[in-house]
């Protein structure tokens, strides 16, 4: 039996999670990438490596990048992560937790592994309902992308890979997020979604990922497994 | 007087050394991005450093990327570079030094350090000519990493940055390069060509990148000031 190997990005966080139940539940032959970049906090790659692990992927590859040199984004640098915002000003605008490039960054990684172990499809949890305000979660942007991988790679270019990125959550609102995973048996309560967890890895409870996530949750009628600080805390 | 700023990719070579010249004498305040990324060699840094440093260039940023995890090139693995190639070797298909996906990761990076610096224009010394079997020096892998730019960014959407990738080398041979780069003041002792280098950092002179240089320099009627390995010195 041939297995087709996908490449996935896994940030530790509940939509990455969902991505990686739906390519295994596709065929794939899962290879988890995730990415130490300077957060201020390692409980997200903690939380990638749960969700790898307890999806048994073929391998999961961490790799550090150093986005710190570069400053500019609230999630790198000492610039305060917005709490308690609505959703309307969610929507609007690009957040201060908007990362220069970051995407572009992740995929152009996740090109390069995927070239190396001869795969052609690369999962992204992007989500361009919640997340209207970063620009490279949007689907012109995937799709320009997709283009330069298949001009940028030897593969490509031989033809004996035609790159596919695979956004499957890119339409979807966050309940439908949950509730697919859900019927995956996707176990929420081992991802993390906090843009600014404490040192004891709990979350926020009110930054705006807490705060699409609750509301999810809300919205799916499951209850939210996350553990929240006993301040915020439902 | 308001300067532009630009990001020069400089890999210690002397194609980017010639490209950061070529940015300056444009007028631009020149920013200096390197990649530390498993090479089996530090020198190629130290050249890095020598040529941004004889450059005066406002800022010098260093970063370390893991390409090992991924494999599959002659530049980040145990696979052999290969030495004394013909010209016409050195024209056909794809080189095992070939490393899957790196201009993309470099632009990637580039595109981050300019977004965050608001410069909106990136200098690469991509060629080609002499490199006709890398997928990622050709103009049309340019032209698409440059409409990507502007769909992946806060500045391309806003609106505020019009990104231009800069390629002022493509089609150039390698003794125009030299000596547009002579021209304009560039001192090639400093910079280093070779795929594999020794511990003492002097150049192989037999691989591919030697080869180029080497014959680079007899067409430009220029003598070569780097220092080859005795055994192969002309």
């Amino acid at each position: 039996m041939s297995e087709r190997k996908a490449v996935i990005l896994v940030s530790g966080g509940l939509d990455s999670a969902t991505v990686l139940a739906m390519a295994r539940d596709a065929g794939f032959a899962c290879h988890a990438l995730s990415f130490r970049y300077g957060q201020r906090h390692e409980a997200e790659i903690l939380a990638a490596r749960r969700v790898a692990a307890a999806q048994s992927v073929v391998r999961h590859v961490v790799t550090d990048i150093d986005l710190r040199a570069f400053g500019g984004s609230a999630l790198t640098s000492d610039i305060a992560v917005p709490k308690g915002r609505s959703m309307q000003a969610i929507g609007e605008g690009i957040p201060v937790t908007y990362v220069p490039a970051r995407n572009t960054i992740f995929l152009a990684f996740a090109l390069a592994f995927a070239e190396s172990i001869r795969a052609a499809d690369i999962f992204i949890g992007v989500n361009a309902v919640d997340y209207s305000g970063y620009p490279d979660c949007r689907p012109d942007y995937i799709a320009a992308f997709e283009r330069l991988a298949n001009l940028a790679t030897k593969a490509g270019v031989e033809g004996s890979a035609k790159f596919s990125i695979h956004t499957p959550l890119i339409t979807m609102t966050k309940a439908e997020i949950i509730r697919t995973g859900q019927t995956l048996g996707v176990d929420y309560a081992l991802t993390l979604s906090c843009y600014d967890p404490g040192a004891d890895g709990l979350a926020c409870g009110a930054c705006d990922a807490c705060t699409l996530r609750r509301k999810g949750f809300a919205e799916a009628g499951l209850r939210d497994p996350a553990r929240y600080r006993e301040t915020v805390s439902p």
